[in-house]
């Protein structure tokens, strides 16, 4: 079994090249939910729900979030009153976030309520999220005041000077890993961090507690999403800024230095240079150059 | 201006028949609000959306509760899912429920909320909820404990023997009308209680303070929903009883006896009498009858 640690975009680019060679069932997948927030009553889960529709063959990769073919009804109606859902929703799509928030309201841990799903889904892999406490990304604009993640890249559309970036605990204490996020670290035969944003999609799962202690056990493939001072996608150059590091690849090799046995960069990656990695193609513009990485990370891993 | 006490069955009836008499913006419903819900995230209001619906021409009077040819992609995505919503909504009307429910949460009251949404569907009627705090109803089953009205009546059909009604505001404190609920009744030449249950529908209006107050002085019709022992519609036979009334017009005329000035009660009511009761036609099976029974109400109040 491979445990990948993914946001929202990139590593579910890896993933469906993954899925070319590996079955569902020898993949363990724990996504970020720094990104989470509460919106018109749903508890929104925009990572899980990516990776979920991913692997139901469900989702829009052209867009790489949502499901492919979905209606905005409600969405357009409730635009007519008025009212304009910030993270736009379609009907199937909704549907997920008002199960999951039932379930949560019934209950449930994260974790388990997203089991619920994706065992609907039909799905064979598992779909685990870093933690079951409700964890919040905020940015620290210039005047010291906190922004919530997503109002600051969808609502402000990243255009914001900020300064840092916070993650909090609902309740307050220190976000805990999902056990069965450690336990799949624990099960496998390695682990890749996917090329997602290292502040706001892997950031976030390495702060959980247990999480880096597990991987440093266990060998790990770090993919870095820059290629320069270019991030592959989102807003990942400002924010790695604001925490403290080069929005480069030696910038996240720093972040994951403690944890990485592997470092992977990308061969146009050439004025960054970062000791020891490993040069492929990561750019994974269609299904069958993700296939062909996804063979080249498994080819570094330790024969079994 | 007439103002009329609605709840979600059988009044909107009386009201498409007034819609053809009156123009819209003559007419003022004061809808109840006891058997509002919170489901699904959404702060659910089944009598004001269907009269909301009403006066917008989308009303699906079939079933007279939700939007004509609205879809339900969400509603069975969910159940697939395996979240079965306790009250079906559509894309459209759940777009109405998102939607009021970001107005309250943005600190808005009841009643703008539901003007933003009356207002945004272009209709000139003033539709106000009896009143801005959150009151639910609740049946007393056998053995004392409290369910929810929704509960008995959509999720138990009805069939769980009960023996008394409670009403409750979220906050403790004795049900307030809305401001506007009682200068609509101030400001009428006159106010219809419409044939709906009395004890789930009208009943609340009345309960909230000011309300029998402002009837005392304003000329006031009342229909009985009741022909005989049988409910014209709805449960009201067992909630009469359960409330201490008898389920006949006789008992609805007694909870309205200190604010109708005239008790109006159907042709068909032989084996029930109430003394002074004007005998009309109440069964309005199509517009046509619906205008009928309209006319002959509004030929009953003190000329203008």
């Amino acid at each position: 079994m491979i445990t990948v640690l993914s946001g929202g975009t990139g590593t579910p680019k890896l993933l469906r090249g993954l899925r070319q060679i590996l079955r569902d069932n020898e993949l363990s997948v724990i996504v970020n939910t720094g990104e989470d927030l509460r919106m018109s009553g749903h508890y929104v889960c925009p990572d899980i729900d990516t990776v979920t529709y991913l692997f139901a063959g469900l989702l829009n990769t052209d867009t790489w979030w949502g499901i492919k073919g979905d209606t905005m009804h409600t969405y357009h109606a409730m635009e007519r009153l008025g009212y304009k859902e910030p993270l736009p929703l379609g009907e199937q799509d909704r549907a997920t976030n008002i199960a999951r928030t039932a379930y949560l309201d019934a209950g449930l841990r994260l974790t388990d309520a997203v089991r619920k799903i994706t065992d609907a889904y039909g799905i064979s892999a598992r779909i685990i999220p870093m933690s079951d406490q409700e964890i919040t990304t905020y940015v620290v604009t210039e005047d010291g005041t906190l922004m919530h993640y997503q109002e600051y890249w969808v609502g402000k559309r990243g255009n914001v000077p900020i300064k840092g970036i916070v993650r909090k605990a609902a309740d307050g204490a220190v976000p805990a890993a999902s056990p069965e996020a450690i336990s799949a670290i624990e099960e496998s035969d390695g682990v890749i961090i996917g090329p997602s944003n290292p502040v706001t999609s892997i950031g976030p799962i390495l702060e959980c507690s247990g999480i880096r202690e597990a991987l440093r056990k266990q060998f790990t493939a770090a993919v870095s999403p820059f290629i320069g001072r270019r991030p592959v996608s989102g807003p990942a150059a400002a924010l790695m800024t604001a925490w403290g590091y080069e929005p480069t690849s030696l910038g996240t090799f720093q972040v994951y230095s403690d944890v990485a046995d592997v470092f992977i960069q990308d061969v146009r990656d050439t004025e960054i240079d970062v000791p020891g990695a490993v040069r492929l193609d990561t750019m994974m513009t269609n299904v069958k150059k993700a296939e062909s990485l996804a063979w080249d990370i498994l080819s570094l891993f330790p024969r079994r």
